[in-house]
């Protein structure tokens, strides 16, 4: 599994590099963080495309490689921020 | 190493968590993020805290445990959005 977690001040930004999460497959967990399962190459790939999409800008995007065990152990406190839609199981 | 990332619309409630993290040794990596070794145990304690803290209100906290690996190979896009005090070396 993959976490990616974004910290980005300019709206338009934000929504095109989550619209593109979304695209690869990535479900969305918060408003700035989605995970999903993604080999080497695809985590890769799309940092190296997310690294093009944010040069220059005022934003920070970080990418965890998690194991399958810190996925399931995860805890989540509170209710769901986003859409319900996005709520489907991962596999 | 424990990643804690929350979505939570109420400044003043954002605010509290964040200096309660802080308080407790984790360092700040996003505006919404904070990372830092925690044992089984405070973990827990953190999260049952947290889970007082925003109970009622509008707020997501999600806690993952990270092996080391994970923790090491995150790659970091684009530039620090939080402040360079903030970024003292974990251990």
């Amino acid at each position: 599994m993959t976490l990616i977690i974004y910290d980005i001040t300019n709206d338009r930004l934000r929504t095109r590099l989550a619209d593109y999460l979304k695209s690869r497959g990535l479900k969305r967990i918060q408003k700035s963080a989605f995970i999903g399962p993604l080999t080497d190459s695809e985590r890769k790939e799309i940092a190296a495309k997310i690294y093009k999409m944010i040069k220059g800008q005022k934003a920070n995007v970080q990418i965890f490689p998690l194991t399958w065990a810190s996925y399931k152990h995860r805890l989540i406190l509170g209710i769901p921020t986003v859409e319900e839609e996005e709520e489907s199981p991962i596999l």
